[in-house]
């Protein structure tokens, strides 16, 4: 029983529990319904703090473990106070995370025991674009470059297809090259 | 003196400097171009951290004045362990905090004194799309709702064209909302 069990986890992702949750979704694919919320509280000049505790998933409301709460803030070159990274560099973690979490889960899917994942990720921005000095600029990212090294017991031409399967399976990946529907309300008293 | 360094801070927002600025960056355009980075590692399963520090823009290479370290994970439900929030919760805090950050620099500008800005930021999204299991159904959020509190000593009207003026400004809007070219590479050794 020891060595199944073991040989359900690998990489850290339980692999039954995984293919467990897929059997699930493919027999009732309402279940995969999911809303992911944050609240967000201005504090002072750019600086704000985000809260991350509720969502909805899997037929009911739920909560993580424990509340999450991130400040951002601009550097002081960008006249702010340095409370916390800028929002543009938490686009750059969430791709990071998503790309690195896919990953890890088609690696213990395929049996590809991972020995190290790092990443690097970039965005060159003009802010020309958010100051409004110049239309032709957008106002975020030009580009984002991603630098993958990752390790494991497999050739290298298995591992570079993880990077491409997890780059076709991303959310934030998504999110990022692609168009999101964003609607604003707002109440004034 | 006084009174004139006190008119210059609103909303926290030191507006001479602003001002100064965004002049120092329409006399030299090439001063604002940035780039921001993040370092991500993976701990184990859905876990990696992000680690914030170094950055590049107004002519040369910075640093925050810490470094800024940040973990995401898939909650159990997800076959994780729930030790940071998932990779999509954090693009909603990104969004939340821009147009929040962005929000109170045009009100400083505008000469309104803010007194609360909320914000609570909601994405649906079907896993269907990165489970694979839905080819119709895509990887990342359908659609994102922005659900904004503001307060202040302006006219309601004048309080809501803040929040016109912030999402035509955001960087965290425009790459949500619009496409940004990812570029990724992979090391294997």
């Amino acid at each position: 029983m020891t060595a199944t069990v073991n040989e359900s986890m690998r990489n850290g992702v339980d692999t039954a529990t995984l293919f467990v949750t897929l059997d699930a979704v493919k027999a009732a694919p309402q279940a995969a319904k999911f809303q992911f919320r944050t609240d967000n509280q201005w504090i002072d000049g750019t600086h704000s703090r985000s809260t991350i505790h509720e969502f909805y998933g899997a037929g009911e409301e739920r909560t993580h473990e424990r509340s999450f709460t991130f400040d951002a803030d601009h550097p002081a070159v960008l006249v702010g106070r340095d409370s916390g990274p800028t929002p543009v560099e938490f686009v750059l973690h969430a791709l990071a995370a998503c790309m690195t979490a896919g990953l890890a889960n088609i690696a213990a899917a395929r049996g590809i025991r991972l020995t190290e994942v790092r990443s690097t990720v970039s965005g060159d921005i003009d802010l020309n674009g958010i100051l409004g000095l110049d239309p032709e600029v957008r106002n975020g990212y030009q580009n984002i470059t991603v630098r993958f090294t990752v390790k494991g017991d497999a050739p290298a031409d298995k591992l570079r297809d993880l990077v491409t399967q997890s780059q076709s399976r991303s959310a934030v990946y998504d999110i990022i090259t692609n168009q999101v529907p964003v609607t604003i309300e707002v109440t004034t008293d």
